[in-house]
């Protein structure tokens, strides 16, 4: 993705793996927008804790970062079961994380394979992105606007991003549209990092309060909604960042379209219904502070889902690299074209 | 309403006049929960500060506020009509607030006149708010679970509030429920003015994200939703704090009662339609910091809408001083039993 450090314009990924050094490195996702940071990881628990404390978020971006974790484990000669398990445990819904596990630990392969087939991964994962994008960039019209909830973008994946990967195509091919972007409460990746992603890339945005995604589907100024997704079910049922249900509720009651954009590792054929999907219960102190400032009481009892299920009846298609699909569809497609 | 300051329990306004300083005193709602300070206001210029930067907020507490602000300007002499205009340009979207000034100057009234029938007026709004309470609780039934949004409490109005009024009578009868309270973004009135009322009431509650209120309705962990009103047409369009909508429609796809709770007041027959409610835009710094901590950056562009409307179809009722009401009720109750 596009960034400027220093006052000079970069092309970086979200994760990558520095061969020399044996590092995993991550852009620390909690620093932006204010600083971009590198944090580096030399051990298990050092990318365990990428990956829990959300220095890296996003289904595909923490799918490659586990595949890269395992790399690195191989590479200090651990044993990738045991390595495994500690990755499997440190986030619960994104679908994933799970897939690149058991993509790597399926068969048994040497340090040299195991490298080479991650970086097969990565540039698998970035080519199906842009596949995404253009797929999805024929439903982005001259002078439309967009609805995006939380941050399925660059940072999300190793690169281009799921539901900013249209948004990509779309801006390459000078199409004039603009974004309006939940804020995405209690973590702001909307606010923080979707934002600044497409100021990177010169799409025009509006950052608005989540609540007033509604106000403005009501008033017709929103052409489409697009959002990422942590888990597909086969019957189409999207786990994705908690508010994404209430977005593609009031879509629907608008006419407004709403589509997923996922690759098809976030299929989980696994499983049809929503009971099913695990949501993680996030802690308190993820909605008391922000920036280490407490914002309400301390004694607050509080509750923090950090996904909710959406199902398939308020999707209008699922774009992925295979073109846009229904739901019908999700069975052929889930869980194939490995790489 | 009851509030613990200095370890002693007191009963308190959320705005009052102190006739023998002549000044008009707020509880300082910016400082909640984590201060209880009092803001006196000794000028036309420091009341119409309040109101506008939301020292006070809530429609009926705003309306209050303009009654006791006319009543000082009427001690030191000032010409009412002047007065009115800055009040009524202070914040657009509250009915309550011209309703109160339309009240005060509609005749001639001497200064011991005026003082007489504001506080009559005071009796009359805390006396409304206590009915609204009695015909709502009725809703509230044992082991259930209540949404609210934003605050529609006693600091919304002199005291009692109109969304928390049946939660205040409900209590008191030992009725047993628990309340999911939105946070409110962008402000946070939910997470800080409606838990400490809560707080302060003995009332169980959950702070959730204004994201999460569909995961819980969908899950059928909501069994009702009241929240207030800044103003209510004929045809029983209500706007409200940025966000209900939303909930509205969520609520209405899960076959949850959605409730709004407002005196008569806050009815505005003069209007029919949503187009033609001013809503109030506000300024960015109200997203992009909080506790003048900055959240996102500051280049990010904007918008900031602080209410929206519900059309009457989202809402199960009215509850007002005079019954729970049918939209096709509101003309024959909006206006009427003027104190």
């Amino acid at each position: 993705m596009k960034v400027l450090r220093n006052g000079k314009e970069r092309d970086i990924k979200s994760v990558w793996y520095d061969r020399k050094r044996n590092e995993v490195c991550y852009i620390d996702q909690r620093k932006l927008p204010f600083d971009l940071e590198i944090y580096r990881a030399t051990s298990l628990e050092e990318n365990v804790r990428a990956i829990r404390e959300m220095v890296v978020r996003g289904a595909p971006a923490i799918g490659m970062s586990a595949a890269w974790t395992l790399c690195q484990a191989a590479v200090n000669g651990k044993d990738l079961d045991d390595c495994s398990g500690a990755l499997l445990s440190s986030r619960p819904t994104a679908r994933d994380l799970s897939y690149y596990v058991e993509l790597i630990t399926a068969k048994k392969m040497s340090v040299g394979e195991i490298l080479e087939y991650c970086l097969k991964l990565e540039r698998d994962q970035i080519e199906r992105c842009k596949r995404i994008g253009l797929a999805g960039e024929e439903l982005i019209e001259d002078g439309s606007t967009l609805l995006t909830h939380c941050n399925a973008g660059a940072l999300a994946t190793v690169d281009w991003g799921t539901a900013l990967a249209p948004m990509r195509a779309a801006r390459s091919k000078s199409v004039d549209f603009h974004v309006l972007v939940d804020e995405t409460r209690p973590r702001l990746q909307g606010a923080k990092l979707t934002a600044w992603e497409l100021e990177m890339e010169g799409i025009p945005y509006t950052v608005i309060a989540d609540n007033a995604a509604g106000y403005y589907m009501k008033k017709g100024e929103v052409d489409l909604v697009i959002t990422g997704a942590d888990r597909i079910t086969s019957k189409g049922y999207v786990a994705n960042k908690i508010g994404t249900y209430e977005k593609a509720v009031v879509a629907k009651e608008n006419g407004v379209p709403f589509y997923v954009a996922a690759p098809v590792s976030t299929f989980d054929l696994n499983m049809d219904d929503e009971d099913q999907i695990p949501i993680e219960m996030r802690g308190a102190e993820e909605m008391k502070r922000i920036e280490g400032v407490r914002i309400f009481s301390e004694d607050a009892p509080t509750a923090n889902p950090a996904f909710d299920v959406t199902p398939a009846r308020y999707i209008s298609g699922y774009i992925t690299e295979n073109g846009i699909l229904a739901v019908d569809e999700i069975k052929a497609f889930g869980g194939s074209s490995r790489p």
